[in-house]
């Protein structure tokens, strides 16, 4: 269970109020690279945990300190909206060269609010749960919550660079360091766990040798001219240790799928429904001869 | 741009229809851990890819390999709907102390596609493009894309171990291998880059003085009854070597927020409008002591 | 900020562990009528508060009792998830006759979380943060809280009977208890403003000459044939006490709309761009009599 | 079933167009406090309505009225889009110093609608039906009316601020009328049935003693410095008028909570598999003393 | 504006409740081939609506049918779910050997309206407004209807060839009469505006000099292997009598894309910076020769 | 399964890049009437084809065309987007008076992706998947198909409209030529199944004496005036010749619904369960005289 202190993790502290920054800032509680989603993330990770009880509390440790995080961010994009002009006359009243607040405004922040924080991203689509990622399998999670932290630490950066405002960059300058905290925190329980390459392939459960293992190192090429894009990932030890990467231009390896033919109770139309679909598929072979190009040469 | 194969890449058989399973193998089509997921992120990291060409180019060729997948299960979904029961009457007929069947499926699978396949996850929710990440940083991207084949390799090893159908299992097999692969082709690139610690903090372009550095290598203790949660995260040095963690508990390092009072004109309630916050956090203040707690002695 | 407990507010015990209730119980999680809508509701509304500090203290405290809940809930989930079937050969083997189980459940809880709860419905289907409803105006929010808990309680309700385990039914017997607390809360913060008719209309701080007070008490009726369902709407003091209500049969006051005609550069059809809609309105004036009805009498 | 009236309702005149008004519009429409969702609500309610056929047919009524409340904003958005700018040269040209209009619309009513409204918000997310309440419990249905009443007169009286064109603060002051109205409309059912005191708890239906009474009416404190927000809701008889408001501090009732070890067939990652989840609780006890706390004094 | 009448369009009864087909009714409310989508874009259509003014009334009043379809729909929903199982216990004493019902159904009919409709599709999810189409070009969004009333009537076919209640198959046949009718309205405005030759391509108000014309009328083949599937498609005058259709094989008329590197304050990481796109494209040309493909013949 | 080419469909070519644009060309990509949508479509009407096997090819190729299409307009946002401001500074700097580009951006194109791509509409709404229509009938998906590239290119000219930018006009002209030729495209295919009057109505497979054939041809009128918008669909011989077209007030055939009470285990409210729905049908018939109207003369 939860317990609240009234006062910030961390100072919040907004010099110059812009709305448009508090539009920019909803990235950073409601967008997916945000704090509600980590916040969830965590914590449904560690209710639905199993296996060693440190695990599960680490997770309701770090997504207790992310709901302070959203709480931060809140209160920073209710600072940023203080003075927020409220209507068109009031906006050309106080800079009647521009008009471009009102416009490049989140407008729920008016309308909806009243200069309040929303669980929405900067482009004011909420939050959607389905980016809480809780597998079951421990080091799959870590790995979301690794690139979860990572598409949070960029953000965080861009949303520093972004302002301008000193007392801003000093929350963010802290939101930075924690993301840096829990990029290595999750890394860590990788260690913990024995490393990485002991952990892999994900799950290390599954018995391998049920697995196709002819195509289990092989970087397939897709090219249709065959060029390969050389790197660690086409040769060398592959990274769990167990095989060598190579690469491969990929074949088909099956046939044309044949779906047996509309049903009559399926309410195809008619011309579906007689159709021996082995007989088409030779007439559909068709020509395949003498077909021109798109005609490169004339541009 | 691309060109198609009519032929599968892997063959798919279905021995034994089963529309339950059908319903179930959606989830590696639209849900957050399957294939469109992965085709749409990789294909659109190398659509936006600055830098290095040849990481543009890897990407593009396993987007590419992902459409197949896509294809792969859409059939097998179909094949796997051949004989569902299209009414109540039917489902009866054919098995007097069931009709368990129609109930579980995706009704959909009936109703909207006349046994084919649809971009849903198993509860039928479509798939949704916000799960696609793609942010410009490469290493961000390699994380968000292990864990994407990470908790894909898990779903596809579930399925396995839920069909019984010796031609799914044969085709889960070449799907499990492919997530192999992947794990370790995207934790390749790390490798590529230089190896995990020079890649930490992501993004490594972000002046590191800047970020409050008392609080990037410490892990947070938000327990009310500060246990700690001991392991490779509390001690030792961090993973990007530039740090020693350490546990601190976590306090209140900023004050209670004050917002300005509701204005005028953004129609709070009357009440709400005179407050000055000062005097009322004072108010608030309120009794500190003697309080009752909820009597778990009477459990 | 936060602080967490590793115990639970109430105790979640499951004596015979039920699949498809699990299913159920996602409805109190992640439904419309859950528990991260009233955690995120109330603690955006604390976020936003303006005014009084007492009120933002309160939606704190009780936002932040929610998460708790949250917690029991997906425990809930986990447990009635032990023993659950996760291939058809198990349950076929369990249960000769039916097959049900399976077919039943949230198939996410095997394949995405295996065997823990998700952030989502009873179908499956993601919390979605516009949900949350933080308006400015303190009685609106209390009303949407009202709301909230409502649905609530008649969920939990239904829950309860639902299942016949002596473990859920005393959870639910506590979260309905607290729902019957929370109802009454938010009412009651309506009486710590003065009371309902002091409140009304919301916001009261929008000058009420400014509204068209022709319509401010008036019972539209919408019905063809006149009839007016009767009853405290229709007559006798508004609940404000400002006005008297009165039924009214609603007639057009406006006219038929006129919108110009497509512009060139809008990409219309031709037959869209020359048309004088005045004109066309006049051509559109068709026939008026003579009209046949639908057979009603052949039925 | 329905008729309709090619006149509107009300008058709905634009005197002077503003495109980035329309967008404002839009959250009426379109949004979660808007027309589209009351029309829906009220309906549904109305279609499922059971017990006295009068709360139906004024549920029916004015869902009704509604349809036409749509009809008129979506009326004033097209007359706001009236000389919208289509192009950047277009815009450039009318205004050479500021590009902000094009910037600041919904663009989809230039590229998707051709000048027309769109049953979206002003963020351009669309509407989503899970906002539409109807319990099959009146009460707590006309609460939930109540809410969206309320909190859509707080956006219709600030479009009404936001605008400066008297046709539209002409058409808002009539929508605003009628959302007057009809939030006492929800509150007269509530009379009608009895009055508040009787409704409560909501469902009423629910027998009382199968609640843990010991909960039903204390205001739980969860903040860790045990302060209370005092008001009406910590002291005096309850609002339903069968119990006495007070405070409590609100401790752990439950215990850490066990889930089952990882199964072997669920794929959680390998060391999850073995635990012994009590004895590993043992192991999490860690240390509880000499902790550092986050260095307040240093900032 | 709009009025109601109590009585529904078309009687609706239910001889023989079945809770697993209400599920399967929701798909015509709330699916995307459903009445709310229908409702909805004929409506805004008409508000929309620029030029001849009978267009806007016709879409209009068809609008208007719509919703009493929904209204027909639900009250079938809600006849279904009468006797519905309620618990588990309830089911098991009803059916001793099925246990299905509750497992096949929407949770939501039970848990969040006792036992009505909701405006959400057979799998509940509820309806999205994004697929309202209102293109403001009268001849596209003909066809966005035909689209709709041609999918709608295969599900409505599908519903009544999966249930056996008379009263069911009764409405049905009813409503699948009405989008007979409703696919040849908006046939009969392509022929009312000129017939198909004329309008096509849609719009048909961009000038056609300014598209590539050497594009317009050819099938491309994006079959690796070069096979054309032959048909009306590739030889013949096109369906607006201007051009004359061919085959013709699509290559890559465009170059490798070359976008800039990334800048230093866009934060992705290091590698990515210093990059010279054009030399690193060079190398990555690779190898083109010797690759192995994958091993078809093994299979 | 699928190959790729590096080089581009068509040159994608950006002389000013303008990233309000940018914002615009996204609805190209993730829009409804976006090429995401119609790759999408494509392939999943191709993957669950039925009957002829030259339909399935010809959908395959020209699904495989449009991902091309979102490559091309992937890169056509990134080059759009190099030089865009990155901070409010940045924005200042480059132009003193107006401020309004970076408000007008999707402001994800900085913090998110970096400059690159997204997957979303014109508004920063992701794409979903339920946009996808694959019926299984196939010309009821060549009249999805119709409509999607209708509306695609009305969106394509509109984007023409909006630029100034010569390479950008180039590439779309190249798109509204290709929109051209698809049109057509899915025409020829009703006209390969036989011609639009043997496939109406669609599904052409269910036996038309089961459908209520007096309202098959039928224009209903819902106008409370009954006034009839005269057109082809009034009158003259049907579109598929097998009726005629009529007008018909449409009149109520069915009665008013009566659902059971609420029921005890239901948890409606009290004054819902003991009603006998009859017996308050005609309480609720209430007076049907002497009415006032709303005032329309006062206005």
């Amino acid at each position: 269970m939860f317990y609240a202190e009234k006062r910030l993790q961390f100072p919040v502290r907004v010099d110059k109020p812009n709305p448009v920054f508090a539009r920019a800032l909803q990235q950073a509680i409601g967008g997916v690279e945000g704090e509600i989603r980590v916040m969830m993330q965590y914590l449904f990770q560690a209710w639905g945990a199993r296996g060693p009880m440190k695990y599960r509390d680490m997770l309701l440790n770090t997504g207790t300190e992310e709901i302070g995080h959203i709480e931060m961010l809140s209160t920073a994009v209710a600072l940023n909206l203080e003075k927020a002009p409220l209507s068109f006359q009031e906006e050309v009243g106080a800079n009647p060269i521009a008009g471009a607040v009102l416009g490049g405004m989140n407008l729920r922040h008016i309308l909806s609010t009243g200069l309040g924080a929303l669980p929405e991203n900067s482009n004011g689509v909420p939050f959607n749960a389905s980016h809480v990622y809780a597998s079951g399998n421990l080091a799959a999670d870590m790995y979301a919550n690794v690139a979860a932290e990572s598409t949070g630490r960029v953000l965080a950066c861009r949303l520093y660079e972004m302002t301008d405002d000193p007392g801003m960059k000093e929350m963010l300058s802290f939101l930075i360091a924690r993301d840096t905290m829990h990029q290595q925190q999750w890394l860590a329980v990788i260690e913990d766990l024995g490393g990485v390459e002991t952990q892999l392939p994900m799950p290390n459960t599954f018995p391998q040798e049920k697995e196709d293992n002819r195509f289990s190192y092989a970087y397939f090429v897709h090219d249709r001219t065959q060029v390969v894009p050389e790197g660690r990932w086409t040769q060398g030890p592959s990274i769990d240790g167990k095989g060598e990467f190579s690469a491969m231009m990929s074949e088909p390896l099956g046939d044309v799928p044949m779906l047996a033919p509309a049903r009559l109770d399926g309410f195809a139309q008619r011309g579906q429904m007689s159709a021996d679909p082995a007989q088409s598929a030779q007439m559909s072979a068709g020509q395949q001869t003498g077909l021109p190009s798109s005609p490169a040469g004339v541009l």
